[in-house]
Formats: structure tokens, C-alpha cells, sequence
């Protein structure tokens, strides 16, 4: 249950004389959810979700409601931020900084297939392409910078093996900063249970609050090592089928460059370590108070070893070409 | 028939590339509409409309396109103008400039009864408050200057009892110029085939192309002028109940001023001449190669006669009070 902040019927009531949505019907808490404490809100007018922000800041919070409301309004199917009568997509609720978005259609698939795959795969390269041109710049904030300083945070933590698998990656990576590849807004979270379909295509992609500015090709290695694992938990290595369907959709509508197919491999390795790291450190490190499930570190341990094993990197690449 | 501008499939697939919509799946012309080339757009994302502007200029559309933007990022239901890859919501396709926006579902009714207007009320109060943030501005492109431009045009057309009715409203109208009444955007043509029902509720809104800045209270004259007539073409007298409905619904929301209520027998007057101007200058002056159906100005001119009739205008107010 991740409800941090309640927010009773008559507090919302109030709340939303300041939006334009119509009177409230209805108030849901989700359960889902790790970070925020999230409610589905019904007006008379439609159907949105209410967010109020536990971890991000009021000055990092405009990056990702401009930028929802940037995609939303290419055709992106994301949560678009509602403004409020002064005009403001951020206001504040129960002392928390909060905001309305509409909720989307459709529900996450738990084994996609190819054609799955390639929806994800075109719905990428149409978010990418629609992001150039968004103006806000936020660093991506699970990027390298950050695995340094959670790599010194889990400093006494770690198995001494899981500690030199953690340095060696590092090091692997402060070789591969892909200064060279297209970069810009991505997801950089877009998981299974992110992505919702609805008679088989993608009907919305959500949980935009771990986005930022990176590489475009980490988007593709995040969701190929969620997406496209043989059997996920058991076997970890790719299907070919999968992942090729997700690339080649992305490819025919921003086709990648040469850059970015030698970067594949080092790549995967990035995204394993991002989740690795960051469940390594809610494991070991949580938040005081957090009531949260806490999701088991080994599946991303186990992902980077196999990315990162002798032999691993040559099998990635021939997709991209 | 509305289609001035053809647009092929091979056309439209090359013009969508510029966008995040996509791909093209099928294309089909929008019969209804006399401004306007407009065609249904299907994509793999959504349903869309695609609008080729035959009257607007380049320069009068920002202000139509940013409205809606506006208006659908505050929660109402308008079409949404999707951007393109360059971030406008304007281009041109083939020669004319173009837009697309949102498809809403719902259909539009023929006889509302109570609830509807009253949902037409709540809606068109919404849409004010949420236009009170609206920066754009285009003074009402068919209020007082446009009539007495029209009135002009038409010397010479008009038998003589009807330019009799003509001047005496004009010469009414100048001595009623609302200037203490609360403005804003507004829609100024919601009639009922401009509004989408689905399930009882309001699911669209659309045509804001007469939109522009004026008295808010005129928005609802012109509704009530087309939703709240005892018996469309042959008793042109308010429904008491409808009217009742329409008016309550918006003043819960958005309270009515004094002075609009004593303005609001003067204000239905002012909708009832608009759109008698409107028909008589498309009946007598038509654009040159003009092929659409024209409306019969009769049924403005009698609704205009019977509101300014010596009597009518007691009747009308108490609503607002």
C-alpha cells in the first residue's frame, strides 16, 4: 500500500474548485507505486489519477509535468498534466506538492510477444522524436553520476564478490560515456507494468518520474532487459525475436546510427547496473518510514553478469545493423 | 459536401511524418462543415481531425489553435491541436494551412432536455474560468463591428420591413454596449450540432472556429437561443425548464453578476441578430465558388422579432437572479 499522504473526499472536493475537471465522483487509492502517493479521481468529466510527490523536489517537478504535457500533446499516449485555474500544472495539497494527469486506458501485459514488442518499439522512436524538441533539461537522475554515489553509499554493504562485480562495471562504464550518441529526454523506467495496451496497441505509457536527459539508445536497453528476456527470473539472455521486433520498429522511424549499434552491448550492461544499483540500495539503505515493498537486487545482479560475461557482447549487437 | 481541398492517402502519410501520431490508417472526408476542409484521420495512435483552414488566415489561426490547446489542458472537452516535430500546431498541406486535432467521441442531440442543458450549462462555465488564463486575444470576429459591417453589405438586398428590423435592433444594440459585464473567450456557436454527448455527459465540444473575446453571458444567449426553444422552427419562445437548467447549472459554477441579468434580455437579442446577419449575408452575398448548403435567415429573423417585441424581455430575466 503506498498511500503516504491520505487525502480524504471533501479535502480533493476543495481542492478541485481550482481545476476545471468537473465535481468529483469518486477517489481510489492505488496501490501500485513506490515512490508517490497516487489516487484515482473520477469528475464529472473524466477519469484522472492525483499524485501527490513524496521523494521529488518542486524544483525537479516541472521537468517531467512539462515534459508530459510536451508528449501529450504530440500524440504521445502519456498521462497530460491538468493546469489548474491560475494556470499551473503544480500546486499543492495536504503540504505536499501535488498534480491531476489524466489516467489512461488499458492494462500492462505480463509476457509481451514480438508484436507487443514492436508496438513498444515504434511508440519509443515517436517519443524520442517528439522530445527533440522539448525545451527542459534535467540530467537523467539514475545515470552515471549517480551509480558513483551509490556505489560509495553501499560502501561496507556489499558480498565482497557482489562489491568487485559493482567496481568492475564502473570501471567498464567510465570507458563507454557515449559522448557520441543521440541524446534527450527518455523514459529511462518504461518496465512491463508501464506500458498499457488496449486491443493490442499501446494505449499509454506512464510513471514518467524517473525520466531525464540521456542517451536515446538507454530507453531500448532498459526496456530490452525487462521486454525481451528468454524467461524472465530463469533465463536471462534475450530473444532474438523480441528484441529484434522492439529495434527494427524503433529503427524504421529513427533509424539508429552506427554509433549507437556498437554501443548496444555496453549499453544493456548500463541499464542492468542502473537497476541493480538502485534495488541495492533501497535494500540495504531504505528510506526511514518506507512502507514499501522492496524489490529483490539479485535479478539485476544476475542480468549484469550475464550481460557482462566474457562473450556476452558480440550476440547483442547484429540487430542494430 | 465540404470538401474544397483534396487530400490523398499518399498525401496525407507524407504530411503526418512531420508528427508523433503514428502511422496512417485511414483517411475519410468530413461531410458537414461550411468554413472548412476537414477530414476524419485514423492512425495507429488515435482518431484525429484534420482541419484546412478556406476562411481563417495564418495569422487569425494561433489564437483558435492555442484556445484549444488551452482550454483541453484545463480539462474541457475540446479537440486537442496535436504538434508537430518542429512543436507548432500549424502547418501547410497542400497550399492551405493545417492543422489536427483530436477526434471526441459522443454524437450530438437533436431535442436536449432538461439534464443536457444543464450539462451544457456546467460545461460552458467551466470553459470560462478556464479561459480567464488564456493570454490570446481576437476581439468576437462576428460581434457589434462585424453586424454594422454586414448591415452595409446588405443595403439594397433587404426588403424594406426587414431593413426596418435590422436598423431599429442595430440602433438598439448600440445603446446596450455591456461594457461592465464580465469577458473572456467564448465559444460564440455553440449550437447543439457543436456539442458530443456519450452517456448523458458532454464528451466534446467542437468548431471553435467563431470563437473569439466577448461577454461571457453571450455564449449562453446564443445556447439558449438554439438549446432552449419550446419547439425549434414553430414556437421560438424559451422552454422555461430548459432555460432554467442552463442558467443554474452555469451560475452554481461560475455566479452570475447583476448586471448580466438585467443585461440578458438585451444579450439574446444580440445572438438572435448575429446570426440573422450571418444568413442573410450568406443568402445574399455568397463567397464566390461557394457550394454549400445555406441556411434559411428566416428562423433568425423570426426568433429576432419575437425578442424584441414590446413584452419579451421582462420574461427572460428572472433566471439569472
Amino acid at each position: 500500500m503506498s498511500v503516504f499522504t491520505p487525502v480524504s473526499q471533501s479535502q480533493l472536493a476543495a481542492w478541485l474548485k481550482n481545476y476545471s475537471v468537473g465535481a468529483l465522483r469518486a477517489l481510489e487509492p492505488i496501490a501500485a507505486g513506490i515512490e508517490n502517493t497516487n489516487y484515482f479521481v473520477t469528475t464529472a468529466q473524466g477519469r484522472f489519477v492525483l499524485t501527490l510527490f513524496e521523494r521529488l523536489s518542486a524544483a525537479e517537478l516541472p521537468f517531467y509535468l512539462e515534459l508530459m504535457a510536451h508528449l501529450a500533446r504530440h500524440g504521445i499516449p502519456c498521462p497530460a498534466p491538468m493546469a489548474d485555474l491560475a494556470d499551473r500544472y503544480l500546486s499543492q495539497l495536504n503540504g505536499k506538492p501535488a498534480a491531476l494527469v489524466t489516467r489512461l486506458p488499458g492494462a500492462s501485459i505480463e509476457r509481451p510477444g514480438e508484436a507487443e514488442c514492436a508496438e513498444l518499439g515504434a511508440l519509443l522512436a515517436r517519443l524520442h522524436l517528439a522530445g527533440r524538441s522539448y525545451a527542459g533539461y534535467l540530467e537523467n537522475p539514475r545515470g552515471p553520476k549517480w551509480w558513483r554515489q551509490a556505489a560509495r553509499d553501499l560502501q561496507g554493504h556489499l558480498a565482497p564478490e557482489d562489491g568487485a562485480l559493482l567496481e568492475a562495471e564502473l570501471a567498464f562504464q567510465s570507458q563507454h560515456r557515449f559522448a557520441e550518441l543521440p541524446r534527450g529526454p527518455v523514459h529511462a523506467d518504461l518496465f512491463r507494468d508501464n506500458a498499457l495496451f488496449e486491443g493490442g496497441r499501446i494505449s499509454g505509457v506512464i510513471d514518467f518520474y524517473f525520466a531525464g536527459v540521456d542517451c536515446l539508445l538507454y530507453d531500448l536497453a532498459v526496456c530490452a532487459n525487462d521486454w525481451c528476456l528468454v524467461e524472465p527470473q530463469r533465463d536471462r539472455q534475450l530473444d532474438a525475436d523480441r528484441a529484434r521486433a522492439l529495434l527494427a520498429a524503433y529503427h524504421a522511424l529513427r533509424p539508429f546510427a552506427a554509433a549507437e549499434a556498437a554501443a548496444w552491448p555496453a549499453m544493456l550492461r548500463a541499464a542492468a547496473l542502473r537497476f541493480w544499483l538502485s534495488r541495492l540500495h533501497d535494500y540495504h539503505l531504505p528510506r526511514a518510514g518506507e512502507l514499501v515493498r522492496v524489490h529483490d537486487p539479485a535479478h539485476f545482479r544476475a542480468l549484469l553478469a550475464l550481460r557482462a560475461a566474457p562473450g556476452a557482447a558480440p550476440d547483442a549487437a547484429p540487430w542494430l545493423e
